[in-house]
Order: structure tokens, then C-alpha cells, then sequence
């Protein structure tokens, strides 16, 4: 099934202590279609200005990625310059350059309109919300969002939430979104505005799938080294989607393996700067993968 | 088979957002015990002061506990008194007073000498050394040691690890112990000082066993209302060696169901003050949370 994304397309400078990246291919769409690419067919709306590189555009083709809904604009493309320090755990923001992204505000191709499953990374909600508006009668819309919006446009947020299947937030933004401290009790707040399941992500320690009546907690692949954690989110939500809209069938069981495949396009992410070990990932690595994971729980 | 513990008998005072308790039962050996009491028979050695109450000794041996090994002496029992704030991760000690505790020299009844498994809980590591040394030939020694031990006699602390096979502690004194941020690295470095078992404890992100050639990652029970967390890792511990000291038998498969287990009691120990919950804990109760752990994470 086709698997639609809207988010960002960026160049990003990062430096972890394992090294730096200047102008690496970067973004919350990028990351996202690139992991979901390894399940199924994706189509891709975002904007990247003159200056992007014609190879990067290349390689999201040569992974199976529709760029028709890719648009390029006068001016430069957005950027984003970051820190990680010795923990990994959080990215310190050097600098945001909007750019072409200020002023962006998607229009879906007309052949993208009838996409059956939708992911709306971590942009504007009110854009968030005109996505949705311009696909008909969608199966299952997801979104993302962050600590920024959830401050700066509540109401907006809420009317989003209202109109999706599936909330990916990390566990700081669910107290945030939900005001309080215990996990359980923001899910169930979370629920309650819209979304029939929520997917709380945690960094190293996995990721929680929660809905009315079940909680399923996934691992973090364990890693000696964690290169550059930029995209992991997004790489997470785009195994996880990408899983999913392989067929119209929205079993507990199907949204259980889909957390575990989010948790290993995760896990291949950190493992290099920008898309290196992404780009890279063959279809056997993701089982090898996936098997392991059965083995780092079973008892 | 018996079950061995040197550690601590408090009164600890605690007060968390969900209320306060003055003097309550506490101690690292008694979470233990009673944890570890549901499941094989703990002989427990520590010392308190005249001041502790009778009916605290007659819960103990209520729980079945051998108190051949607790010493009253003369002046007053160990008190702690701690408060947890919002997130309930961390204590923030208060008044730590030591009493009795402060010359504790743990002398082992002769009865005692023979035990297969023995805990030593969280104290000075020359002593427990000492406790080691009054044992003929166990079949398994586990520790628990933490920041204060890490950083105030390293070289002490480094002469027990080679003589135990199993070292509990939580994350953050693994990577003050191992001297780097990785986990996996840190956990690692913890094997090659003698222990053929690390397990890492993260509070509500579960645990990790870490062996050589194996990881197990256990999730901790969500719980929407964690009362008071004092004990959870001493209960932890109680849970893991009373469930493996039933058998003379140390496979993967019940190291991890071992984990479980220590978790599973832990859990219970979170829902209430003191060992209000522990007291009451069936076997029933924890071989239903036991499915649960298994639904948890079934995949």
C-alpha cells in the first residue's frame, strides 16, 4: 500500500563525540521515507530550495522514494546545525535556518490524494491539519510532534490529534502534552483526545505501544556505539508505518511487530552520521535484526 | 535451598507526593528478605537497637525469615529519612543517622556457614568481604554496592567483585564503576572484574542481565501510581535470588526468568509505603503479574 509523508527535507551539520558531518542529507521526511522505503512504497512532500544536491535527490529515487510531491524552490534549503554531547540522549540546537521551509505550505499531487496511509512528521499543525484535509478518505493517519508545538499551538495540536489513528510523541512530550509525571496515566490522557493508539519513545530504553486496553513495550537494540542520533525518531516512525501499510489490517498483533520494526530502523540510524548505515540496509539485516529482538526478550 | 543476606534493618522516614510514613519498617536486608521470602528461606543477618519494635521481629518471622543472624545491641537502630520529589527517580536523603550500624561487624551464626547462596546487600565492601570469608564454599554470591562504595574504596569494592558471580546495581553506578557513558561498554568492563553476571537496574525502564555470550531485557510493571520507591531495588534483588536459589541450577533461562521475578516483586514493592504491599504479596499475586510481564512484551 502507498504510504504517504509530510515533513522536512534538510541539510544538517552535527557533531557527536564520534565525529562530525557538515551539510549531511538530513530531515524528518528524509528519514523517515528512507526507513519505511525498505517496507513499502512511499510518497514523499517536502521542499528543498536551488542549492540541494542533485545526488541526494538521486539516492531517495534509487530507494524507491515518489518524489513527485518533492517540491524545489527559489532560495536555500533549510538547515539545521546540532551538538550531541557525551550521553547522546538530547541534541543541543546550534542553529535553525528556515529558509525555504518558512513559507512552505504543502500541496499534495493529485494522484497523492487518494494515499490510504498517512505520516505527518513533526511540522506546523495547522499544516499538519491542511495535509489531511487534501487526502480522501485516508485508512489511517500518524503524526509526530514536538515540545515547540505543544507550547506554542496547544489548540491547533489538539485538532490534529483529534483527526489521528496514531500519536508518536517521546516520553518527555507525552508529560508535557498530558501535565503530568506518570507515563501511564499522560497515555491514557493522550488517548482520550483522539488517537487509538500512542507510541511513546524512549531513547535506548525502546519504545512503549499503548492503547485502551493493552501496553506492549518494546527494546532498544543494545548498541556499543551510537554514532549520531539524528533521524532516530523518524527512522523509528518510518519502520514502524512502513511495517504497517504493507496491508489494511490494524491487528494488535500487526501493531506489536510494526513497534519492533520502529525499533530496529532506529536502531541502523544511530549506528552512522546522516543516512550512511540506512542507505545501506538490505532486507536480511532487518530480519537478523528482528530476530535478535525476539531473543533479547524471551523467557 | 537457603538463602543468605548481610545488610541493613532501618526505620526509614519517607515522605513522597503521595504521603509520609515516620519510622516504618525498612532496611536493605529486609526488603530482601521479605522479597526473597516468598519464594525459598532467607536467613538474614544485621543488627538493630533496643529501640526496634517486637512487632517488626514478629512480621519478619512471620514472613519466615531466619533470624538467628540479627543482632540487638545496645543504643538505637539505623533511621534514614528521604523524600521523593515529582518524578520519584532519585531520593533526596534528609538525615541519614547510623546508630548500631556504624560498628556492624557481621559475625555469621555457625548454622549459617554452610548456606549455598548468599546476598550481600549494600554495604561497606570490607565487609562484605568478611561475610565471604565466614562462608565454606557457596554455591552462588551475588552483590549490590552503590555510588558512595564506587567512589570511597574502590580497591575494596574490586576484591569482592572477584568473588562474586552475580553484581547487581543500578545504571548510573555501572557507568561510575566501568568509567564511560555506553552501557554495553560499561556492563563489559563490570564482567571482566569477576562477576559472570551484571544486572543492571533502571528503575521504571526495566532491567538488563548481561552476560557474555547474552542480553535479557526486562521491562519494569507500569504502574499508574508508584507510592513510595524506597526498597524497589532491594526487593528487586529479593525477588531474583529467592526464585534462583530453589535450585542448584544456573541456566540462561532461569537467570531470566530470575529477572522477572526480581522485577515482578520490585513492583509490587513501589504500590505502597514501607513493605505495606510486600506483606500482603500471595504467591497467586505474583504468578499473575508473571503473565502479565510475559503479554508485556510478546511479540
Amino acid at each position: 500500500m502507498n504510504l504517504l509523508v509530510v515533513g522536512s527535507v534538510a541539510l544538517d551539520s552535527v557533531k557527536t563525540p564520534f565525529g562530525e558531518i557538515q551539510d549531511g542529507l538530513g530531515g524528518s521526511a528524509t528519514y523517515f521515507s528512507v526507513a519505511a522505503g525498505c517496507f513499502t512504497q512511499v510518497r514523499l512532500v517536502a521542499v528543498v530550495g536551488e542549492d540541494f544536491p542533485a545526488r541526494h535527490v538521486a539516492f531517495l529515487r534509487s530507494r524507491g522514494v515518489d518524489l513527485r510531491g518533492l517540491e524545489r524552490v527559489k532560495g536555500k534549503t533549510f538547515r539545521w546545525k546540532g551538538l550531541y554531547e557525551e550521553d547522546m540522549n538530547e541534541a543541543k540546537t546550534l542553529r535553525t535556518e528556515l529558509n525555504v521551509f518558512e513559507a512552505f505550505r504543502p500541496e499534495l499531487p493529485s494522484v497523492y490524494k487518494n494515499t490510504p496511509f498517512v505520516f505527518l512528521a513533526n511540522i506546523d499543525p495547522d499544516l499538519q491539519r491542511a495535509v489531511v484535509d487534501q487526502i480522501s478518505d485516508p485508512y489511517l493517519v500518524a503524526c509526530d510532534t514536538m515540545n515547540y508545538w505543544i507550547s506554542s499551538k496547544p489548540k491547533a495540536l489538539r485538532k490534529v490529534l483529534a483527526r489521528v489513528d496514531i500519536l508518536f510523541l517521546n516520553e518527555g512530550e507525552a508529560r508535557q502534552l498530558a501535565g503530568g509525571s506518570n507515563l501511564l496515566k499522560a497515555a491514557r490522557h493522550l488517548l482520550a483526545l483522539g488517537p487509538s493508539t500512542v507510541v511513546i519513545k524512549r531513547g535506548e530504553y525502546g519504545a512503549l505501544l499503548i492503547r485502551k486496553d493493552s501496553i506492549f513495550w518494546a527494546p532498544a537494540y543494545p548498541l556499543e556505539t551510537v554514532r549520531d542520533p539524528t533521524g532516530a525518531g523518524d527512522s523509528f516512525a518510518g519502520g514502524f508505518m512502513g511495517y504497517l501499510s504493507r496491508r489494511k489490517t490494524l491487528t494488535e498483533a500487526r501493531l506489536r511487530k510494526a513497534l519492533v520494526y520502529g525499533s530496529i530502523m532506529a536502531s541502523f540510524n544511530v549506528q552512522a552520521f546522516s543516512l550512511n548505515r540506512l542507505r545501506k540496509v538490505k532486507r536480511d539485516d532487518i530480519e537478523e535484526r528482528f530476530r535478535s529482538f525476539r531473543g533479547l526478550v524471551r523467557f
